[in-house]
């Protein structure tokens, strides 16, 4: 393939990140805006990746004791109001039923009849309507602790949507535990932190920052919110997933309370914690090139896509033959525990079709002609090389070499990732430095600029609230592994013993 | 134990079934009624037992080339009202959303706010709000057959809720496929059945009866009505699952149409098929008993309980060790595919604790004492059998035994539910007969009463509506098998070509 070939993608990520986001989006067949405002419809090869993200994760849960549930969708506005941060958190973004039934109304329309008596909320969360059964299940300190989970679709009314994103109606998981002190409750929000840091990095194959967030970016009711961060190859942020410590709040809001081993009556501590689809956001803008989604192996819909080459009559039932001997075989493959997913594509669009799948994504691909055959091998491909990068391997040697090969794809994304994030992560001492980095400016790349900038902070919320005011940049984490080091707010040039990530994000 | 001994749930099902299911969810901590009406919470238990279904539903789906994906929860209201029979069929039932934030009103108290210009439903079923996707994607017969699947909640406002059987929101799963011709669309209708035929026969142990809804009964806009009936131990009838036919009705509604291979415009055939949490009721009433639930063991949160006696302080330590390794050796045992689930339950309760097992249907429970772990035995005890049913087995045995043994309860489960519906089904040509049969009268066992009756009808739904008014009875189904056999309609005496199934139902 000559060099100066058109990509697949227009525009290229540097030349208009989120229009790009947008376009590889919708190459990919992975998701699309619906008919109804907000709401996205994702589709089988997006869902199929969420899926494999929710499979795992639930898998990893279980490990660690935790059983799933499942609770209302609707919430009594009286619950969520019992928590007075966490219903100002949510005020402006909730979905309100208010009527039971639809009847003819004087035009002979069908209008909203029965109303309620008390409103109810679509869940945003689901915190206060848990903490409702929680409270009546918990009343020795033998019950406890009490470790859940659900997997469920959640509504917060965006004015801005994007697909996977930021979408009125979501889909994710929302873990809820209760415990008997404090420190256990600490402990579990740090686990499943971990266990996000786990699933982020070793299958989507994206490095995260581990952290835990100023108040000023805390969950609406936490006491402590954990976050892991991933870097996007336009250098923003985005949260990948958060723990909530939130230590009795929550408990004294939903009177969650327990005798304790001494015979007193406490109220318990919970947490809770929560990944999304836009996990699947992530992981396109992370990966993506300009010609389309790269999946990474460990979370893809399929591992490879074989092409028979179809267009000498008298071969191709030969072709198809040994393409199908070919799947068959890679199908008995066993890939971490389970067989690999191969797709056999015979439709007649000419070059349109592997085309198709390096817009989708997939990590393998092969086109099989009647030489191929001949030689008992296959063409591949490899997503994370240039489309035009191909190798003849033989049948034996791919069936031998397809997972080192798929395990390679996975690693060598990671890296990339993280050289991006390297790249792109400065410590920063100088305020005017500070803001220039954050200032569109370079004209060649618009849009593209900034990225984590680890700067001082004196704590104050103050400076914090004028540099997003100024620059749209927040502090995304205060990282665990954050070294003491004296030094000087780079707002306000106060004390400070430590440097924190500021960044754009999503 | 003493065969007076008092039942673990009260009332017995002789007594009062409905207040015996109630009872029985209750006691095997399965789910229960939440804080918002009509609405349930599903715990872990009972959750385990959906997920069960849920997975294997799915591999079966994907088995017939079903793909899953997702769509919005919310149908604005035009769109429901594209097809009038249905939103005729759906309208008594809708939770209506009509705004979007909260804000705080004139006394302060929190009031909905941002009135929506159209209200939105929350999905009673996604017929058509899918379509309004499917039309965007159908240009050409070459885009067909989509075969898609969701899994999902929905909400049908429900002024009666009974946990798990009927209630205002319940989890399911809803496919849709459209296709080129009206012939591919019944076949996959009828396939879909046999799926769900396959699934409660074999997994959950229910025998049914396959057939297709009268007129009066179908699915509101459908053409044809498939479905599966399960009798239930008071003798009336499920509805497990349900397969709908619809024609050209929601194509012509959402405007799906394609070009023919022959090159004209057509709208498609289309299909929706689903089953629901309310399985999860059906198999409590098919199987369970006066002790609680029983649980088929294809479906079974755990196989075995272990439960080591621990009153011997010195001993204790190695009846633990000694029923850990039990646990482990079981735990290796491949059942159908998956290893087998194992509860070590060590709680200080005393009797409770076995009996804990009993009413939430582990279909094998072991006591390990220190004398059975001297024998190399374990003391165990089936769910199918009387409780006091208990034998010693030895460690070697058990291992090598246990996938028979719980063959064997799976087998027996169906073989009790079907000898129900056989002792209870009547072939009746008489109409007093048949209205004495479904009148409660029996006073020993008051709500027992009825059964299947094959019957004669003329096809006119003023028979059938008659009948319905009267008792409470409906035409479950026109079963496949159905004998051409000439008669007499039951209720008028008018011509009838063959028999139908009357009952109550769920």
């Amino acid at each position: 393939m000559a060099k100066d070939r058109k990509n697949a993608i227009s525009p290229a990520r540097s030349e208009d990140y989120p229009e790009w986001y947008q376009q590889v989006v919708k190459a990919s067949d992975m998701a699309e805006k619906s008919a109804v405002r907000g709401c996205m419809v994702i589709k089988p090869w997006g869902y199929s990746v969420w899926e494999n993200i929710s499979r795992t994760l639930d898998d990893m849960f279980k490990a660690t004791g935790v059983k799933n549930a499942y609770f209302p969708v609707f919430i009594p506005l009286r619950f969520l109001e019992k928590e007075a941060a966490h219903v100002e958190g949510f005020a402006t973004e909730c979905a309100v039923v208010t009527h039971h039934r639809l009847e003819k109304g004087a035009d002979g329309k069908l209008v909203p009849a029965g109303e309620l008596q008390e409103p109810l909320i679509v869940r945003p969360t689901s915190e206060t309507i848990i903490g409702e059964s929680f409270a009546r299940w918990v009343s020795s300190y033998r019950d406890l602790p009490i470790l859940m989970n659900q997997w469920a679709n959640v509504v917060r009314w965006e004015m801005r949507p994007r697909v996977f994103l930021r979408t009125s109606e979501f889909l994710w998981q929302e873990g809820h535990t209760a415990h008997a002190n404090a420190d256990e409750a600490m402990e579990r929000t740090r686990l499943m932190l971990d266990v996000y840091a786990d699933l982020v990095e070793n299958r989507l194959a994206m490095p995260v920052l581990r952290g835990k967030k100023t108040p000023a970016e805390r969950f609406p009711g936490a006491v402590e919110t954990l976050c892991v961060e991933a870097m996007m190859q336009d250098r923003k942020s985005l949260q990948a997933g958060t723990s909530h410590f939130l230590g009795q709040n929550f408990a004294k809001a939903s009177g969650i309370q327990f005798q304790s081993a001494k015979g007193e009556l406490e109220h318990a501590w919970t947490t809770s914690w929560g990944v999304s689809t836009r996990l699947v956001g992530g992981l396109i803008m992370s990966h993506g090139d300009d010609d389309g989604v790269v999946i990474p192996p460990r979370v893809a819909p399929a591992h490879v896509a074989l092409m028979p080459m179809l267009k000498d009559a008298a071969k191709n039932a030969g072709v198809l033959e040994y393409t199908e001997r070919v799947a068959r075989e890679l199908r008995e493959v066993r890939y971490h525990g389970k067989n690999l997913i191969v797709e056999v594509d015979t439709r007649d669009i000419g070059g349109a079709r592997g085309w198709d799948w390096v817009k989708k994504g997939v990590p393998l691909r092969a086109e099989i002609g009647p030489r191929d055959m001949a030689q008992d091998a296959v063409f591949l491909a490899r997503r994370d090389a240039a489309p035009g990068e191909k190798k003849s391997m033989s049948r034996a040697e791919l069936a031998a070499e397809v997972c080192a090969l798929l395990d390679s794809i996975q690693a060598r994304l990671f890296e990339r990732a993280l050289a991006n994030r390297e790249e792109n992560t400065r410590r920063m001492d100088d305020k005017s430095e500070f803001y220039d980095y954050f200032t569109p400016g370079n004209l060649e790349n618009p849009g593209i600029h900034g990225g984590y900038a680890m700067a001082h902070w004196c704590q104050d919320p103050r400076c914090e609230a004028q540099i997003k005011e100024d620059l749209s940049v927040t502090i995304r984490c205060v990282p665990f592994d954050q070294e003491r080091e004296e030094g000087r707010c780079i707002f306000c040039g106060g004390k400070s013993h430590g440097r924190v990530v500021f960044d754009k994000s999503y």
